[in-house]
């Protein structure tokens, strides 16, 4: 068998169909896919590959993704905290953005963002921001995968006027990366009390037209349902269903608020559920019932957030947050066990993107987008359960090595897509501006 | 002035009566303690130390202090997981504790959690385990903290046959260790349903007699709750304030499922409160009303509880989980802002154990038990507050330097009294033979 790489490593969680993990186990890497997956004593006789690496201690997980995020925001981390999610947005994020949003804010705190992520074993993401033309370019020169989020709002920005000239801007970066191997464009209204009905009926429309996912805050917050409720006579997932908008397409990302028949609603529709528990807390926006929602059959990823309200890009750390406060918030400690927490942060996050096929497993045809843990730190030791260490132990600077379709990023924790020293001098120069302001 | 050490330092968060963050400062140390906190203009031209150190992008805090936890029980870290309290306790922590805790497992235990604890910036833990001489003996030749608990609990373990042996052994400890610096005998009933009254008087009368801290689990669940209200006909917290046990020499850990009179006592008689987030989400034990504890008064420290039910000993984390956690279950954006959960992981620690004179914030006078976190990875950048990106941001392998009386014990993120190979063979080994079990 043909094959560019051969690793060798302790364990391999595969995310597959079972939740087996897998001791002493190879993969092979040929042309980018994952070409086998076997264990290492049959590896070691029936492959030859261009170069074998060995890792001891490590365990091969599929690489996670983040499935709901606004990437520049990393520029705003730590701003404005301890706020609740209406004064956060009206009084210091909005002005701020307002002020400071353009290309080149996007593409620095794209950067940012890409370098904390690769770091963290995250190879996928799903963005909600604007000129998401130039994100998807910094992610494509990165070798970084992504969801870029045609962004739909109704307010005057400094990247668009109107929402006819946000679905504009959205179309041209379709058009532009529609066959590109890393980059599918992705609507992205930003939520039912900043769309109006009109432009939300649009993106149904070209949505079904394009085949692509529409990625939307819906239930964030108890206010938000009250006031989407005041207004229009009906709740907001009411009024995404009088849409036509729910279903497999749909991204609902926070969901918290649900009612037994919004939740059976869900789970008839296939919509799918990102949850954010971070930023939930966060900004005391309210629970979201994963245990419920999985009960019910729902698919339910996992997501950061943007910086500015989490206030990192780490999914481990969010697959961790998921799995103890499921079992907080349903009263039962068996709620979403640490395998669950990891099928969020990798299968079922590509469920929610539609890229199940490409993505978000270790099985042999799809995509090497492979992440190595380094489990032999303290903290992470002995060892009874890897996914128990990796899940409720871990911590992100024990990645070591990350692939995109088979094309190495991060070595031995170091990028090598991304140049650190000028993403950070950038930064800096972006906060001294900002704080002076 | 005479100086030992002079760290000159991008940001110090002092944790005195002030939520100040002081810019570019210097701390002295001399003999053991701190001798001065002042600007750097004034500490390069008023101070002559022996040695100087420069933490450009670092920020200075208080040693961490883990206000409860079961050291030894590192060695189980992932034995068991995603079960409910009583289940894990039963079926699995207690028949392996029954077969497998020894003088050598508490040692080899201790020793791995005190290598995650320092190696996390915690340089004072409040323990609860059998063989406290064990653990005892271990921090002092590592130059680590510790309030070693007297055990007390009804059943025979191989560490005593009953409740007068455990109080017998616990003097014995308490002989031992009286005057010395780093160790501190405090006793550790360990709950009111595994200990029956006449020990719990004793345990009242001896505390006043030594003037010596009551560790004990209170209030972790409704069943506990439940349990002694049906055995005893009155509550948990009733049933220690019949027997004179609630007051500032009190530590009550977890504390769920709280009624408003319950706060108002614990208020009114000043008695210490010791908050384990992370655990309590694990085995799904119900929300400690933070909140409402600190609007009441009440003291709140932080724990992390055992590896076994978090599964790190990590305080950076469970302060970010705190401050989380307190928005969500309290609703209110604001509730615990970084500083005050800072504040839960420094001095209201330091209260809890009655070591604020002591340690707690970096003040003159007080012992050298000083941590520096680099705060210049990517995810904690750009800086607009340091405390923001301390506790929502940063991760513990940014603990670069720990000193405990002045004394260091990690230096460049490498323990100085630990040698981490050793350790970590030794728990690989006892993970070996409790998996073959």
């Amino acid at each position: 068998m043909h094959a560019d790489l051969l690793i060798h490593a302790d364990w391999v969680l595969p995310v597959d169909a079972s939740d087996a993990t897998l001791v002493k186990h190879s993969l092979v890497i040929a042309d980018g896919r994952i070409a086998a997956l076997l264990p290492r004593a049959e590896a070691e006789t029936q492959i030859e590959a261009a170069k074998t690496l060995e890792l001891p201690g490590h365990v091969l997980i599929p690489g996670l993704i983040n499935a709901h995020t606004h990437s520049p925001m990393s520029l705003l981390r730590g701003l404005a905290d301890d706020l609740p999610l209406m004064t956060w947005l009206h009084e210091h994020i909005w002005p701020a953005e307002g002020r400071w949003v353009d290309q080149e804010f996007v593409a620095d705190g794209t950067r940012l963002a890409l370098l904390e992520m690769l770091r963290g074993g995250i190879t996928c993401f799903n963005d909600m921001y604007f000129h998401a033309d130039v994100t998807a370019r910094v992610c494509a020169e990165a070798g970084m995968r992504v969801l870029a989020g045609m962004i739909v709002v109704d307010f005057p920005t400094r990247y668009a006027d109107n929402a006819d000239e946000y679905l504009r801007r959205g179309l041209e970066l379709y058009d532009h990366y529609r066959d590109h191997p890393l980059v599918r464009p992705a609507f992205a209204p930003h939520s039912t009390y900043a769309v109006s009905e009109a432009p939300l009926e649009r993106v149904r429309t070209l949505a079904d037209e394009l085949q692509v996912q529409v990625h939307i805050h819906l239930h964030e917050t108890r206010d938000e349902v009250m006031q989407v409720l005041r207004t229009h006579g009906e709740r907001p997932i009411a009024r995404l269903d009088r849409l036509g908008l729910l279903g497999p397409q749909l991204v609902a990302v926070h969901m918290t608020r649900l009612e037994d028949e919004e939740i059976a609603r869900l789970a008839e529709t296939d919509t799918q559920v990102v949850h954010c528990p971070e930023s939930n807390l966060k900004l005391a926006s309210g629970f979201c019932p994963v245990a419920d929602l999985i009960d019910a059959g729902v698919n339910v990823a996992l997501g950061t957030d943007g910086a500015a309200s989490n206030n990192d890009l780490n999914l481990l750390g969010e697959m961790r947050t998921a799995a103890l406060l499921a079992k907080g918030v349903s009263g039962r400690a068996n709620a979403v066990p640490a395998e669950q927490a990891l099928r969020m942060a990798t299968w079922n996050g590509a469920k929610a993107l539609g890229l199940e096929r490409e993505i978000g497993s270790l099985e042999v045809g799809k995509a090497a987008d492979v992440v190595a843990v380094d489990l032999s730190d303290p903290h992470t030791q002995p060892m009874y359960h890897p996914c128990s260490q990796l899940v409720y132990a871990a911590s992100s600077h024990q990645v070591r090595h990350v692939w995109i379709r088979g094309r190495q990023v991060l070595r031995d924790g170091e990028p090598l897509t991304l140049d650190p020293a000028v993403i950070l001098t950038a930064a800096r120069e972006w906060a001294g501006r900002i704080s002076e302001d």
